[in-house]
């Protein structure tokens, strides 16, 4: 049986979601590890997606084959009462044995979380980039109205060999106050992510906020083509995948 | 001059509040290791009372006293620059040479929270005591009535030697719901509390939410005047020191 779980997980600790032989902990690694223990033979678990090292999820969605029929309630207890405090399972179900995490996936929500007014409540300091600084939202949300839409992002991709198509469409980019307005979070909402995109897009535009960029420059960094026309790469802390979306499972 | 500061701390990896020698990881040796690094002397910090090992703190208050005049916004700043992460100085202001910390604060309001429908989520989980089980809320409401007021709370006193009187006044207790109602948090607003007795006043409480205990119970427990008489002494993890209040300041 086909069973697809949604999952959230700090990802402080953790090398990322793609294993690593056996030598390095990570998210995928955890999974299936624990899910051999349960079943006495090797699963795979196919994940929506990586998460690099360090980044969070909130609603990470990946799917895994079982030889057998399961009660779905009680595997999903055990696979909670298996897994690490740090990661945790959501909800499980039963889908069509065609069912693929990655291949399916119609659109995906990312959150990068900045902190720019005094230290972050100690609380969440995990969860924040600390950015001490005054930010110019309304130049962040002019530059990305610009990065909305279908455009080859080959500027804002952290892998250089990357040989596939680099274009995607982003649906949406909101930036909405946080922690009553002492941090932000920039919402993105795509098809699709390259390596390290949201990280690239929001370096890119945290340097608009400081006054370092203008907003009208995406334009020029999009046609660039060149990773060296975009901004840093913002640091995995701030990072959570929040939701996989899928269409109607045949 | 005297200096009362409010900070907020993240106890988990604390010996409590309280110094022990120079061996044990407190809040207090923290603070006053940093000051001694700061000022080139030896300082102590007076805090409103103690927190136990493992108790986090979103209002504790504490003053020290300096040989000289400092400008309060540079202090302030190199406070939190000498601090680890999960202590954060919020205010930092001068009071009266008189002002003492513990002396003079008039009531306190503690937080105790618990994860109950569930595993907690995993960002949240160092904050939360787990208890995966249904509560009936209304019973705990009706006991919690029943403990507001002046008493005797000896029943409620970790501290079997305890000497002096442990007659104190419970302005309020709210059960509040947090996190879409899968968690609850206790608040407990009086004007001085016995070592341990908010964590026992929720272990009772979780009890009688639990149906081992009547909410009508709670009248023979403080007239008991003996520890055996309450309930379990819920951990210290969910625990938080929210605000202390002062008079005004002569």
């Amino acid at each position: 049986m086909n069973c697809r779980m949604i999952l959230e997980y700090d990802g402080s600790r953790y090398n990322g979601w793609q294993k690593q032989g056996n030598t390095r902990l990570t998210i995928q690694g955890r999974l299936e590890s624990m899910l051999t223990r349960l079943t006495g033979y090797e699963v795979e678990v196919q994940g929506s997606g990586r998460t690099d090292a360090g980044v969070h999820a909130r609603g990470q969605c990946a799917n895994f084959h079982l030889r057998e029929e399961r009660d779905l309630e009680a595997l999903f207890q055990d696979m909670n009462r298996y897994l690490p405090e740090d990661i945790r399972i959501l909800s499980l179900e039963a889908v069509p044995e065609r069912f693929h995490s990655r291949l399916n996936a119609r659109a995906k929500t990312y959150r990068y979380q900045i902190w720019h007014q005094g230290k972050p409540e100690v609380f969440v300091k995990n969860y924040f980039y600390h950015l001490e600084q005054e930010l110019d939202f309304q130049a962040m949300r002019q530059a990305a109205d610009l990065l909305q839409g279908t455009h080859d992002f080959c500027s804002f991709c952290g892998n250089r060999k990357f040989k596939k198509s680099t274009r995607r469409t982003l649906y949406s980019i909101e930036i909405l106050p946080l922690h009553e307005g002492k941090a932000a979070a920039l919402d993105f909402r795509g098809n699709g992510f390259l390596q390290q995109m949201v990280r690239i897009l929001t370096g890119t535009l945290i340097e608009v906020g400081q006054g370092k960029r203008t907003w009208d420059s995406m334009e020029e960094i999009l046609a660039a083509a060149d990773r060296q026309a975009a901004g840093f790469t913002a640091p995995p802390q701030g990072l959570f995948l929040m939701n996989v979306e899928y269409g109607e499972l045949k």
